[in-house]
């Protein structure tokens, strides 16, 4: 196999910059639908770069990045083959898209969910064996019930780098995800007296019903294209509010400079909480990721994330950094829960940021998931003309704003008999207001998503005319 | 100085549960600002009591979480002082970080803690890889929040071989350990208008707190040698008591089969529920392991276990099996707590149950602990003759009887200066009882646990003598 057949590169197509993410975008393509199967020999990189004319270390570069996703080995004479332990064995299969009958699988492109196909599982099962290897036994007993303190370290850095929150590792408390940073934080709230909760509208469906769950009311404050209306939030008398301002769930819309200076002044006159959720922060696709807004103001400003957007919902693990008034009580409360978080998956977390492999893969994603939004938007261009779609600069998902008329949940329901799951907007909404849907596209190779979309077009345009 | 007057305390302040944190929080503020200077003497318990209407038990449970936590001292005459050399209490210690010097490493025989090194490392591994390479990528997902189904289905076969339970995989609740179970129990007993629980006396101290942060208060029932003293329990008009009858911690005493039957009687009379902790149930040594409580009543029995003593306790996987009347609540408040424990640790586990590896390694380490608890038996023949020795028949600890005139606390910090550390009986009594040794011999080499013992006996060897 010579360079300038393997996978039919073209040479004429290669971009000028971002090289190496090309390619390597393009084999992890070719292994992930199975036209590099396992033990497949690729191409010395001196061929493949003379055929590409590209320089020899970008291949090299490429080869290497799969290799440490796990995704290709090196052998004993120098050679490169697909590995053994392919993601494509997790690929589920395409569904129908016509004619969906309840037995049927729905194509479900609603919730913002990651392309869970892409987990590292390699390079995570390296990071335990690296873990098991070398992790005293002390460290397999009762642990920190704050987390583990090499975990707490290299998030530390990481959030430093990458998200401008600059905290000590003993202030970073680990968590069972989002919703164990969000549950600690209600119940600690409520120990204190302050039993409700202000909230975007719309927003999370799931923040909403695990706060409704620990509070005794959620109050839901209007989200418009700045974000939060802060005026609106001080006239509810509350003194917390769950917010995401890196990129609001459902609408997309990024918290505004001057919406974060009137949150902050808010937190501070009422002697409030701003509980940040920095969902989606990590992918921003066409500038730099705004700043936490934990960075203004530490002691008015909890931070919570969570790697299931970037790994995988089911490792449950996330982070909190809290104001220091509330530390001491949010570990203790850890405690009296379960002792804190299991202590393996942590060490391995923590190998994966040290060694760099969580950067290169959140690196990866990120340039894959744009494609797909990219795809996204022009399939919808195409298939709902006129059709206005908001939130598209960061995240998994984007919204597609319905003409007023249309109602969204009738809608989603007519969608869902061409076989398609998309999230209608007002299910996220507390109060009415305009109709749309939410469209997740992390998870879907863009053919599928493509095929999706249209489907989407076919069933809603009839109605679209009607107006 | 009279109780309101002391630190300007304003009974109408005294949350409605976890006063015992609540008061013991405030003191250890005062003792590290300086309110209180080291020396200054704190109301009697039952002064302060009335002050605060509070229980007496509360605040002493109070002042002895400070008196272990090395802030107080308890005088000869029974008055509470500050200690004069109190450590920086910024934050709180919590119970099961250790405080051995750098410069002098404690040999520890003291908790219940199973050999760590024999965690069977490359087994867990084998699992993880064998559960990386086969998951759907739907597992890396949201999952199930009373666990995945498969360990479920796993763990109700295993209940069944060993422990007599017999329960459908919808009735088994994966949770994060004993304790991630207990406060989920706690909680929900508490949103049920049951907001105190009976424990026993001596109990374990790791869960007397956990209990005693989730419960408005908690009442120690005596254990004597046939096990907790069911008509002292229908006594104190409790309808919830913790209880670990296979093992019992820390006297080691079995529950009888009488005491069975009236446990099990007076759990029907009272509308009431046993919280069955598992402990130890897995080293039997000399018999079959006795039937859990469960199998007798399983609508009045919450039946909850670990694999902490046979895994590790980083893990934090464990069991509750609950009355049905409690099942959907309990699985709705793990769901709000944090959507549930993370899915690859439970499939690996599942895995090691499935292929029988689980059942091997018990079986080993069983004849291990089995001949440390030989030695160790051994060796305090020879180095305490005189000195009775208690729950021999299972577990991972045993416990040596002190004369009547000694007290274990004191002996406790003479050994300690031998560099052994071991438990005075004492620290896991609510109310003054005879002394005694808690040895664990679970984790140790023959020959360290011979040396300890051998250090130990030489420490009290001149004291028995003194008689």
């Amino acid at each position: 196999m010579t360079g300038s057949d393997f996978l039919q590169l073209d040479p004429s197509q290669t971009p000028r910059n971002g090289r190496t993410a090309w390619l390597a975008e393009r084999l992890r393509a070719a292994i992930t639908d199975g036209t590099l199967g396992v033990g497949a020999r690729l191409p010395a990189t001196r061929v493949l770069a003379a055929d590409l004319s590209m320089a020899r270390g970008t291949v090299a570069e490429a080869y290497k990045r799969l290799t440490e996703e796990g995704l290709l080995v090196t052998n004993q004479g120098g050679g490169t083959t697909v590995a053994d332990l392919p993601v494509s064995a997790a690929t589920p299969p395409l569904p129908h898209l016509r004619e969906a009958s309840p037995e049927q699988p729905l194509l479900e492109v609603s919730s913002g969910m990651p392309d869970l196909t892409s987990f590292p599982r390699a390079a995570w099962l390296r990071a335990e064996r690296q873990v098991l290897a070398t992790a005293g036994s002390e460290e397999l007993g009762y642990a920190d019930p704050q987390g583990a303190h090499r975990l707490r370290v290299a998030l530390a850095g990481w959030l430093a780098r990458s998200r401008g929150v600059s905290v000590a590792a003993d202030r970073v408390i680990i968590t069972a995800g989002v919703t164990g940073a969000l549950s600690l934080l209600a119940q600690v709230l409520r120990d204190r007296g302050v039993a409700t909760c202000a909230i975007e509208d719309p927003g999370a469906d799931g923040n909403r019903r695990i706060l409704d769950y620990w509070m005794d009311d959620i109050t839901p404050v209007p989200v418009d294209e700045h974000g939060l209306d802060v005026t609106g939030l001080a006239g509810t008398g509350e003194r917390a509010v769950l917010i995401t301002p890196a990129h609001q769930f459902p609408t997309g819309v990024v918290l505004s400079p001057q919406r974060r200076r009137e949150l902050l002044t808010w937190a501070q006159e009422v002697d409030g909480l701003v509980i940040e959720d920095d969902y989606d922060s990590e992918y921003r696709y066409d500038r730099t990721p705004v700043r936490a807004v934990h960075a203004g103001a530490p002691e008015r400003v909890a931070h919570i994330s969570s790697l299931s957007k970037v790994l995988a919902p089911a490792l449950r693990l996330g982070w909190l950094i809290a104001p220091q008034a509330l530390h001491d009580e949010l570990v203790r409360k850890r405690w009296a829960t379960d002792l804190g978080s299991p202590a393996l998956p942590q060490l391995a977390l923590a190998q994966l940021i040290e060694s760099g492999t969580l950067e290169r893969h959140l690196r990866s994603l990120r340039l894959r998931h744009r494609e797909r939004r990219d795809a996204a938007v022009d399939a919808i261009e195409r298939s709902l003309p006129g059709c206005a779609i908001e939130g598209i600069a960061a995240g998994l998902h984007l919204v597609v704003r319905l003409p007023e008329h249309l109602d969204d949940a009738e809608i989603t329901a007519r969608v869902r008999q061409a076989g398609i799951q998309v999230q209608p907007l007002s299910q996220h909404r507390f109060n009415p207001g305009p109709p749309g849907l939410v469209i997740g596209y992390g998870p879907h190779p863009i053919p599928r998503l493509q095929q999706a979309i249209k489907s989407i077009g076919e069933a809603i345009r009839p109605l679209l005319r009607q107006r």
